[in-house]
């Protein structure tokens, strides 16, 4: 049982220099750790989590129904293994759950930054992420892993610190969103945005909030979260109620209430400006928009690459995966690539999946067997 | 040239009974027609339009830039060749251009009927049209053509009145939505009524009306009628201005551009009401619910059926197409069916395709030299 910590990273005086020139100072990052941290500090695995996760990756802090967004694969004896691993997850920066963000005091005013908060790129929380690794006493890591927003993350890393890394783990990743994926995205800030709660993004405190335009983000965006076959299995048309529809504008399929849920218990747990930033970043993700410098640095690393997709994945479909892989093989990075049957769309990383959690394990038990550890 | 004419084919006294049980009058409806009716009256082709369609279907009433909607399919010597039949399109029951739909005024308070105007099915729709038809003099139909929305009525039709219809023209339609198509109308509509000048519907003469729940669900709904290759195709990740991304929450990449564009000018000429009937309508629809009755009714059906599809839809997907042609084959109704390739999604069925266009060309001079005219 790991209770979330945190600390303070880069202060007013000594901030966080961002790719874009700005600084940012206090930062302050909620993270966890699960598995104990061994002598050479050689077994660490670092957590990226997705647009919307946070620190709390695995176990349950004593209440077993708060178990972590990964817990299935994160733990003694699973996949990613406590027992062998010391594991750090954390908040992102500009996140809404223990990590300096939009809703958190901007010094200069006094009162949350809001839309004052400085526009970040995968980089930069890559380098919290390395100052958190510091901060802990860490300095290289035996693997990194993320899905999505997470594994572009990961592949990040590996770019700008290239010896950094001993194991890399792109799951149902994207080296740059498609114009459909900024599409989706681009409503989902035009809902946000238009509420009239938005305020300009400065609702804090106001007893208003664009709660109206977040819940809708958040329904659009789960539809391409899961597969049309999932869907289909899980609600086809079943109604909500007794087997003659009411022919209304009320809640009358399943799968509006289903959706409508997903709306509603968002809210609780998320901020709309978090939602804005967390959405920009993906958009604005290149990985190989500089091939040459990208394929200069990677060449020759000794980090290898494991990249997974889900076959009904259609946010991040597999081509999407594809492509790091051919770029990474181009360069001759070490790369092994799985395109796992599952019907359940992009949400599949989450699942406890037997042949994505098999892979997952044989990968690090090899790279855990080659560090001694 | 054929403008826009009106008539009234229900009154108060006379009402249309729907579907519902529920009583409307009076109803007005718009529609246009092109070519010229022949002596028997056997060369009626009916065109029913879909989701936010209207009456001016071809033709450019003495403004070419204001052709109609389907001006590259009906013409003189085009497709549904206005030389040869006589063409009748029809603003929909429901519908904002023309004919009497949520923003009519109701008889009972003087005042537009908002969410008080009753809900409909597919099945009114078409009673409506074949009310116009009588209207007009016209018993049978040589053809009914129709895409989405459209081609559903199409199918109901034959349904409801095998001996009617010569020859049905189903494209991108769907005999039922799936989980994944009701969820997408289940989020535009909740950006509808979720809007603060939404008012309950009651907008009208308010100076306010729910325009940004309106231009989200367009722009959500835009994206699913093309695919993920023309987007890309049309605008990858190319930025708006220049070379250099701005890193701020502004329209930035041209595929923003583009949706609000698409949102923006739809509220010149549609209504949030009739945006969520038609939604509605096409939820509820599912055309083979009762198959020993439907199948009854149409074993020995004369009505020869072209069922079109296109390859890159994945709003109706083929598999859509399909469940209609396997069900009309059961009842050894005679049905042809094409999958055309199309790089354009749901939208190809308004384009310019040549093998489209080829396939309804020779399907209908089939019927037109069957029947002798």
């Amino acid at each position: 049982m790991t209770e979330t910590q945190r600390v303070v990273l880069f202060t007013r005086d000594d901030p966080l220099g961002l790719e874009s020139g700005a600084r940012l100072g206090p930062v302050e990052v909620a993270y966890e750790t699960y598995g104990t941290l061994n002598a050479d500090g050689t077994n660490a695995v670092y957590v990226c989590h997705a647009l919307t996760g946070d620190a709390h990756a695995a176990g349950h802090h004593g209440d077993p129904g708060r178990r972590g967004w990964w817990d299935n694969l994160i733990g003694p004896g699973r996949p990613v293994d406590t027992d062998r691993f010391f594991v750090v997850c954390s908040n992102l920066l500009g996140g809404c759950q223990g990590t300096t963000g939009p809703g958190s005091e901007n010094p200069d005013t006094g009162r949350p930054y809001g839309l004052a908060f400085p526009l970040f790129t995968v980089r930069d929380l890559v380098e919290v992420h390395r100052a958190l690794l510091r901060h802990l006493g860490i300095a290289r890591l035996a693997g990194a892993i993320g899905g999505s927003l997470g594994g572009m993350q990961v592949l990040q890393w590996v770019i700008d610190h290239p010896g950094e890394v001993d194991a890399a783990l792109v799951v149902c990743a994207s080296p740059r969103l498609s114009a459909q994926n900024i599409a989706f995205s681009a409503v989902a800030r035009e809902a946000i945005m238009r509420d009239p709660d938005f305020q300009g993004g400065d609702y804090y405190g106001t007893g208003r909030a664009p709660d109206t335009g977040l819940s809708i983000a958040r329904m659009m965006a789960h539809i391409t979260y899961v597969s049309e076959a999932s869907m289909r299995e899980k609600f086809g048309r079943r109604l909500q109620h007794g087997d003659a529809p009411h022919f209304d504008f009320s809640v009358d399929f399943q799968v509006e209430s289903y959706l409508q849920h997903q709306g509603e218990s968002f809210l609780k747990r998320f901020d709309a400006n978090t939602y804005l930033y967390m959405t920009r970043v993906m958009d604005y993700f290149d990985a190989f928009s500089d091939p040459v410098t990208v394929g200069a640095r990677l060449e020759g690393t000794a980090t290898r690459f494991l990249v997974v997709s889900f076959d009904s994945d259609w946010r991040f479909d597999t081509e999407h995966s594809r492509e790091i892989v051919r770029h990474l093989q181009a360069w001759r990075v070490p790369v092994t690539f799985r395109e796992v049957e599952s019907p359940w769309g992009h949400d599949s990383f989450l699942l406890e999946i037997p042949e994505y959690h098999r892979t997952i394990q044989a990968f690090l038990d090899r790279t855990a067997g080659d560090l001694g550890i």
